[in-house]
């Protein structure tokens, strides 16, 4: 079959607004990194060519939702820290970042709805109610959301290593993660919703966008952990310095994303901009104000950096990903 | 904290429409069936209850939506089936009867929105996206969905069985199954859609509802096998009676259902009656008539009755539960 998960020209086009990729001076990370997002992209498409494991009627959009030249970033992540722990991509590591994938384009198709954030665009193409209709989007939502925890209980290799997985992802996007930031976020714009506070905002912020981060970041040392012979306490305390990183780097990503919004234009982000100020969203550029907004981003991006420190000079890779992201509002 | 889940009028009175139940003839059974509703409730508050499980943001609208006087069907069957196999209902078999409950409950939330279905009420009282909105309702069929895996991650005794139920719910539940049968039975409604036909029919119904059911009586039954500590193959053999039940209550349980749409009033549902009709919704009714329709019904309970032979007389309780659910459309 064809590959339609080639890096595409969107993907490459959201890399290059989002950290100039392709740079010479950068060390070879962002080589490094588009290795990775083409990786994803193949797992991806292993994983939808496999007979029997999505319907008929669902594969049109199922695809097309997947293959839409996402950046990969929380799933690059995942490979990326399985890589520091084991010294490679292991397949658990591939079924965990194709899972992470999954999970963040179900949660951007349910975002987009007309009862949520109504946007008709998505990474530069229609998004998915619009494309096909809102019944299809929200079971098409609903299918990759399932197929996320299919995947992690099938194919990874040790059911002690796949709970701890499902454990991770259910955790950092359910009723107790994900799901309430969105709930939060969407109740925090309801006529009558108590005022704006920072603190309101990180709380959206670390469960809406951050526990992801950090989940994909565990999830990969998890399975680089279990490719380790020995170490088990050494091993733990690494998992907390990549769980800290990708809470860090979450975090500045979604102020990042804010700042985006006010500032770039629609056809550089492939979504439709500025809407974040029209739908009465709490925000950091509206909570603190944009100078603000930069310097808490770049606060993060130096914590995300710092946590890093245990794994010394092998985790470049990483902190160039932290810093990269995290500065792209300049 | 109260608890809102005792068994409730709505629950009592939908159990009365499906199956007259109170009856003092049927053998003890149907206080069997009730002692196992009341179970399914309880857990259900014991996993609600739990610090840290569900952000306060959700918290009412995820109780509104689970605590609604739904039969328990489902759930029932789990705990029944893993009685069957152990001998008693076990700690493993709660944790997959309210995993069950969970998934059923957000594919009806979801169901019910606007852009499907379109029903304002469910279980007698306005539907989730009535009662709060529809960002909510999509939000809170989400969080059940991811839900229903955590709870069987953390807290199922042993990894591999934990792995296993995940597997037979997600197969059963995702893109392959209840997710691909409600996209088919959606587009089957569309302009242009090719003509009903009884194959077409029993491919949505297989997906749409029969899976869930095998999917309950198997994770039962996987439940009370590894409580066994000796039969490995004849534990099998009865697996696989298990799942022929569940795939025939499931199959029979459908039809039974469009039946009672034509035929019941729309206080008797607790739902909108006749809307399969004004839908232009593919049902056996529609197809084959209301007579053949009620044949193919009967039929099933038969065979669900005939696949509990290996369990002999103990298996009394799930073989009138099969005659009384199926035979409700007189």
């Amino acid at each position: 079959m064809y590959n339609t998960f080639l890096l595409s020209g969107t993907q490459l086009l959201q890399w290059q607004v989002v950290m100039k990729l392709g740079g010479s001076a950068d060390g070879g990370f962002s080589a490094q990194l588009e290795r990775k997002v083409r990786l994803v992209n193949d797992v991806l498409e292993r994983i939808l060519s496999q007979p029997g494991l999505i319907g008929r009627e669902l594969e049109e959009p199922v695809r097309y939702a997947l293959e839409g030249g996402g950046k990969r970033v929380r799933s690059a992540i995942a490979l990326w820290c399985c890589e520091l722990m084991a010294g490679e991509v292991n397949r658990n590591a591939e079924i965990a970042a194709a899972a992470v994938e999954m999970v963040h384009t179900y949660s951007l198709i349910h975002d987009d709805l007309p009862a949520m954030d109504d946007d008709d665009y998505r990474r530069g193409r229609l998004a998915c109610h619009k494309k096909f209709d809102e019944a299809t989007a929200i079971l098409v939502g609903d299918a990759l959301l399932t197929l996320a925890f299919e995947v992690l209980a099938k194919q990874v290799d040790k059911p002690e290593t796949a709970v701890q997985l499902i454990c991770e992802l259910a955790e950092a996007a359910g009723p107790a993660g994900m799901v309430a930031g969105q709930t939060a976020d969407w109740q925090a714009t309801s006529p009558g919703a108590p005022g704006a506070s920072e603190e309101a905002l990180r709380y959206i912020h670390t469960n809406k966008t951050a526990k992801i981060f950090r989940c994909a970041a565990v999830m990969g040392g998890i399975c680089g952990s279990t490719a380790l012979t020995t170490g088990g306490g050494a091993s733990q305390e690494k998992l907390l310095s990549l769980r800290e990183y990708g809470l860090k780097i979450g975090l500045g990503f979604q102020i990042a994303d804010d700042i985006l919004d006010v500032c770039a234009g629609s056809e550089q982000l492939g979504k439709t901009s500025g809407k974040d100020a029209r739908q009465g969203k709490m925000t950091y550029p509206a909570v603190v104000g944009l100078a603000e907004s930069r310097r808490l981003a770049e606060k993060l991006a130096g914590e995300a950096v710092a946590a890093l420190e245990p794994f010394g000079a092998k985790a470049e890779g990483l902190r160039w990903l932290a810093t990269m992201l995290l500065n792209r509002t300049r």
